[in-house]
């Protein structure tokens, strides 16, 4: 069956997250629903990767086989078609090889954490930025948050339930920049653990607050002890931003 | 008693518009509520201008009466702590002098109009923006705009319902910008006539898709023919932006 390459835009709050499971509706499933309805049998959508409950993204990426040769545009136009008020958006879909993998095959992931710095509650954001109402020193940020480039022991930043085999894990490149009252993290790297984006902007918030200094954030990264990780950001600031692959 | 300047940011869905009505929750009646539980008594709040049902506002300006003499970021925090769920938010809150009015002080009034330019239906900003599936050229929407500048009859871009006794408005400026998929439209002026924006907006997206020219804009508006409108625009991608006083 030819394999298309999909590129995904979701609200995360709805779900229990990507993932197909027994406790409540997934994107994952939303999308075979909408991937059955349109080929006339049951497919399997495979996700870059898997994002928690109340995690967005921008641009995930997933593929999936389907028995009619249609084109890519007519995919992504009956797939929306079939989502109906879903609040999941396929922007593209595309042919793409038969060793296609969306996870297997990717070769980059990037993220970004917002955050709005503010007292104020939030209106028109809700669910979509973490509000922190202490002043938060971008800079110091950004500067602490260099020593995670290159590779490392990351059980500081890893959920205790994360189940990858190692945590040493290669971070290719973290920014953290203020603009007006919004503070953006973006992160890229090959592949992440469980929480480890949200664990490292909760932690890098103890430093925007001047809790922690940039070596104290060091400190932590190298006792690679979970419990050394400040207070876990909220899922709803995190957005899978984008997949990479290396021709597809 | 004390006066305070509110400075707003809401999401204009779930309400019928700003100002209160017999029809539905509005924004108005929101905070006035709001108000008498922070002051014990009714309150009035008098806004910077009416927004339609739908439309959000970065930074509506309303003024209010409060009996205790309370320092405004206690005001401001009372009042966020008062709406409770309601998706409205007081960004801040200041003691102004007797004789600031919301209304009658502003100078200038700000909007902008959001347009997302994609065939994929809406995820993430559903209710947000207006989707447009035909590829616009921004650059001849801002062309055709500048023809709006200066003192004008604007009784095209006018809603038959409109209330004002001229439509004879001055409009100071008024841009179109494309950035990546999204086309902003910005427009200055110190007031507005009903739906103007929203008409505006409709119509430079006629000139977008190349079923008008820049010219056949100018006309419409020169015509100053309500039947020479474009479809109005919906509310979901209009926000007021910014309120300017003198001194406040």
């Amino acid at each position: 069956m030819p394999r298309y390459k999909l590129t995904i835009e979701y609200d995360g709050g709805p779900y229990v997250g990507w993932q197909r499971q027994e406790n409540g509706p997934s994107v994952q499933a939303a999308l075979e629903a909408a991937a059955q309805a349109l080929d006339g049998g049951p497919r399997e959508v495979y996700g870059a990767g898997r994002t928690d409950s109340g995690v967005h993204a921008l641009a995930m990426v997933a593929h999936v086989d389907l028995a009619k040769g249609l084109r890519g545009d007519t995919v992504r136009d009956a797939l929306n078609h079939h989502l109906g008020d879903a609040p999941i958006a396929v922007l593209g879909a595309e042919r793409v090889a038969d060793d296609f993998h969306a996870r297997f095959s990717a070769v980059k992931r990037g993220y970004i954490y917002r955050i709005v710095d503010r007292r104020a509650k939030l209106a028109l954001e809700r669910g979509r930025v973490w509000r922190v109402p202490r002043r938060l020193d971008a800079a110091a940020m950004h500067e602490a948050a260099q020593a995670l480039v290159g590779t490392h022991d990351f059980t500081t930043f890893r959920d205790a339930q994360c189940q990858a085999e190692s945590p040493v894990k290669s971070l290719d490149a973290i920014s953290v920049v203020r603009t007006g009252e919004e503070i953006r993290i973006a992160v890229e790297a090959i592949s992440f653990l469980h929480r480890q984006i949200r664990s490292i902007a909760g932690s890098l918030v103890e430093v925007g607050t001047g809790k922690w200094s940039p070596a104290d954030f060091r400190a932590a990264l190298e006792a690679a002890n979970r419990t050394r990780c400040g207070p876990v950001a909220p899922p709803d600031g995190l957005y899978l931003a984008f997949v990479s692959y290396d021709s597809a």
